[in-house]
């Protein structure tokens, strides 16, 4: 393995192993031993990729932002992506220890200096651009403004993946999400797209049954 | 003052000493001598309370399920109340130190040794019980199990306080709300209940200008 490669993939295990750390124990319990043992990797390693146990927090946290969007592409509408989205985000959640860890340090806020707002702006970007396509498509109610449904989407799913995550360790996760489109749908969507979105999103991989 | 009011008041200077270091730092952060100075008690009178840490963010997490439900009790209507109560916390979580320490270990879950699902089922029993009284008075659609809706409430609120707290520090909570009551209330409410049903909750007190 060349150089450049090997120091891609120390990096890589470091983060792995931060995020078991931080997603078992929350930040401010984390220890940096234990980073360092559950990562296999020698201090000196740790300390030429990452400063300190808040510097390892931040490229934990910047996973969440470096995913593919709108992994699946099987949508078959833009508002249909949306809901998508979501379930895709609930799939990452439930399999990735790595973006698991980099919402739940986005979720305990303030217990360390990281500002608290990016995470969510980005997210709020991300759903904001899919809702004003979606109006463009004609399937997001015209009285609406995307960027408001955009804000109650990442308000709802945030404290919906919470509460999955506290009743059921998230396995119910997806169940949760599709009662909440199934009742948010019809204020959102013009009648149309009611009649077509999928709550449940578009069948396939890393989704339940589809109904 | 008779002894056993001296120790009530004791407690509640603890209680809220420990909510503001809570608050600020949440639960791992927070250290036992800095609740104890901002208590203004002795360490005698703070162990003859509570025996650690856990102890007291244990008391603090309480303070959620002490509080008097319904209070503003002007809603017009269940649906109304359910409204209402949203609002209501919202304002107790702008005002009250002590309501919003107790969510927050709420939310930062598992840091310390809690059953981290007894607050959200009370407040899923609590939403579900009023909105099984709205269904009853013909305003919560047929179709819909009120503890299913309960979950979507419970979950929104959760999230949306909590980026609402990131974006402006909660002070746009009661508007973020109100845009989400609107977007959600024509998937769950009948026609007659949509008529009637404000979004930004029943004006008064502790209430925006209600609109």
């Amino acid at each position: 393995m060349a150089r450049q490669e090997r120091a891609i993939e120390t990096r890589r295990r470091l983060l792995v192993g931060a995020a078991q750390v931080f997603d078992e124990r929350g930040y401010a319990a984390a220890s940096i031993n234990e980073i360092q043992e559950r990562s296999g990797v020698t201090k000196g390693a740790m300390y030429f990729h990452f400063a300190s146990k808040e510097d390892i927090a931040r490229g934990v946290m910047a996973v969440q932002t470096e995913i593919p969007i709108g992994t699946s592409g099987r949508a078959a509408s833009p508002m249909q992506q949306v809901v998508d989205l979501t379930h895709d985000l609930a799939h990452r959640l439930r399999t990735d220890v790595l973006f698991r860890a980099s919402i739940r340090l986005t979720v305990e806020r303030g217990t360390f200096q990281v500002n608290d707002a990016d995470p969510y702006d980005w997210w709020l970007r991300i759903f904001g651009r899919e809702l004003a396509r979606a109006q463009g498509a004609g399937e997001l109610r015209e009285d609406l403004v995307p960027e408001d449904v955009a804000a109650s989407v990442v308000g709802s799913f945030t404290g919906i993946q919470m509460l999955s995550h506290v009743v059921s360790g998230r396995r119910d996760l997806h169940d949760r999400l599709t009662r909440w489109w199934q009742q948010i749908l019809p204020g959102i969507a013009t009648p149309e797209a009611l009649r077509t979105v999928r709550p449940a999103g578009t069948p396939g991989p890393g989704r339940p049954d589809g109904a």
